[in-house]
């Protein structure tokens, strides 16, 4: 029997005896794709490297000097961050902590988390980040500022700081211009901080239907950020670094004049919910690949037309929606449970029990953080087996 | 910095070099609820013993000679499996190979696949898993009884078979009586195999939420594994096991004089779904309590009516609505997004950052499934840190 979830006492890093635990990887490079056992999360490599190229070229011919800083809460895979700094990004952008330690351990020099934190054990976390790379992080409080100053000092680093401006998400980020100041003038004269610039990222606009909606909500977007860099300037600090944007609404934040760095996350893998997006066709943007599918097998097929498949709830994301079965015309998706996928098949009898069903996931990001490995092949082998960053 | 994220070349199980990844435990025993870094998966490990005790009892008193088996994809975890065990379960259900494995390898002795597989990959996982424990399978297809005995053979070993009967679920499940015996039949005669009975669960009855819609659905089910059942036993076979019953249904399937084994998996921690099922407290059926929670930290709280939290989509699953702020009266649920949940504030500025929330998830399930551990407590202080099965 394999010990796929075997639990064995090691030494841990400080010394003392610690229950760990080790995960073996599910499959091995040179493996047909019908060897795959599943559910398993795939990336279809050649696909992989296509988004990354194009999405580089864009911002080189379109926008010289904003730089490119990929989202890694997309992909939580150092192995996919290498490969998006070879193509030119200046770093990654982290949503946790954790990921944020995966990406400095696996020598990722320069990391943002595109985040507020909490609570002095990821401030210690965060300054033992900044003793390897250069380490960036988000603050809308006064409170995160005197936090992250405490950590920095006591580890002897200097920890970059972002003020959040809230351009539309809704979400975190300080409400003015004025208050964006205020909280760089605070930044600005602790120790132990650099002030970085501004974070205005709209996570709203991204999954707006239409170019028009994405393009209204980042204008007003672009007037905020822009208000909040001019005010903090005004004050005689430098603003050297706006940053946001999106899979959705990069190409106008690029062309902004305003934004410095990029955060596409999404358009590495991408999915059925982005995929639903539309397009102005009379744009240079760039047209990204399907790269990401969750690999699943019927078991069971119990009506003429009922297929039943082993990915459910716990192997994918359906909180943007159902995955897609683009891949498998003849095919709708019926229902899900925690361990199952019902398909409808349009004529009867055309799956049988033991066949391969590639869903596309409908959100890409939560899909992946369920997954410990991701298997990625040329469509017909498995090329290599990346490990995806678990924890927060 | 922690190697929270480490990986680590090893030698596999087949002595090949393969690339393991091992995950250090987020807590200590000992450590006040205070210092744990979230967001992070809680079990009240009293409310959890309480439950336990709860149905084990009530299945004594109310139905005494049937067994309980209680469903260990709710947990995905040996140490609660041990302890519903020790409280008179004969053995666990799982859904997939990997919780088997994970089962088997803690040393529980009869373990219930209640679903089907597909590939001989999985089949020879099973049939190792036959080699230390009592193992049964579901199946519903001729060609699932094939794979199995071929791997049961090749092993030496007995898998035990369950014929699936659709009582209502509509997954997967051999649509009539007559067919549950035709594959009773041919289980009975293939070598490796033992015929143990029916699987008839019903799945969507759990969570109908009005206690006489949920018995008329467990009605039909009766009625139809009755006679599934009886063609069986008219066929010269033993049928021993019917086996089914879920949180939301069990008191039916449990006085039906029919079923022999009860599956019910969510009652161990419950979650805010199965709080809107209606009772009728004209019955002994007991009352569980909320023994499940996500700790999260608010990070932000940009206006005086909003305050952000560190847990969302990836933490835990929204599938069955939000998670509940049952336990912080004066907080409405407004939105996830991948790792962020917003709370609105009753009253202005009533939280700050760094405090802690506790959400009751809206589905169990798939929420522990997002977790490598779950750290168990008193309400006071971390007393164990339990891992989480990963893998199929």
């Amino acid at each position: 029997m394999s010990s796929a979830d075997g639990v064995s006492p090691l030494d841990g890093a400080s010394g003392a005896p610690s229950l760990q635990r080790i995960l073996r990887r599910p499959a091995e490079p040179g493996m047909a794709l019908a060897q795959i056992e599943t559910p398993a999360l795939l990336v279809d490599l050649p696909a992989l490297d296509r988004n990354i190229a194009r999405l580089a070229a864009y911002v080189q011919s379109q926008s010289p000097g904003v730089r490119l800083r990929p989202h890694a809460k997309t992909h939580k895979s150092p192995d996919v961050a290498r490969r998006q700094i070879a193509a030119g990004a200046v770093g990654v952008c982290c949503q946790t902590v954790g990921e944020a330690e995966a990406m400095a351990a696996a020598g990722i020099a320069d990391i943002l988390l595109s985040n507020q934190i909490a609570g002095a054990g990821k401030a210690a976390r965060l300054a033992a980040i900044a003793g390897q790379s250069r380490l960036s992080v988000c603050v809308d409080d006064p409170a995160q500022v005197a936090l992250l100053s405490e950590a920095a000092l006591a580890a002897g680093v200097t920890i970059h700081i972002l003020v959040e401006l809230d351009v539309g998400g809704a979400r975190c980020g300080v409400q003015s211009a004025e208050a964006a100041r205020a909280l760089a003038e605070l930044v600005q004269s602790t120790p132990g901080l650099g002030f970085g610039g501004l974070q205005a990222y709209h996570g709203r606009a991204q999954h707006m239907r239409k170019p028009q909606e994405r393009k209204a909500a980042i204008e007003r977007a672009i007037l905020l950020a822009g208000e909040a860099a001019a005010k903090i300037r005004a004050a005689g600090i430098a603003c050297d670094t706006v940053t946001g944007a999106g899979t959705g609404s990069f190409e106008f934040e690029a062309a902004s004049a305003l934004y410095t760095e990029l955060q596409c996350g999404s358009y590495v893998f991408m999915d059925a919910d982005y995929a639903r997006n539309e397009r102005d066709d009379t744009t240079a943007m760039p047209r990204f690949e399907q790269a990401l599918t969750v690999l699943t097998t019927v078991i069971s097929t119990p009506l003429p037309d009922r297929a039943v498949c082993d990915a459910g709830l716990k192997a994918m994301s359906l909180d943007s929606g159902p995955p897609s079965l683009q891949l498998h015309p003849g095919l709708d998706y019926a229902g899900v449970s925690d361990e199952h996928s019902t398909l409808t098949m349009h004529a009867p009898a055309t799956l049988r029990v033991g066949q391969a069903i590639h869903l596309v996931p409908g959100h890409c990001d939560p899909t992946v953080a369920m997954h410990d490995w991701i298997i990625v092949h040329d469509g017909k082998r498995v090329l290599d087996v990346w490990p995806v960053t678990r924890g927060w």
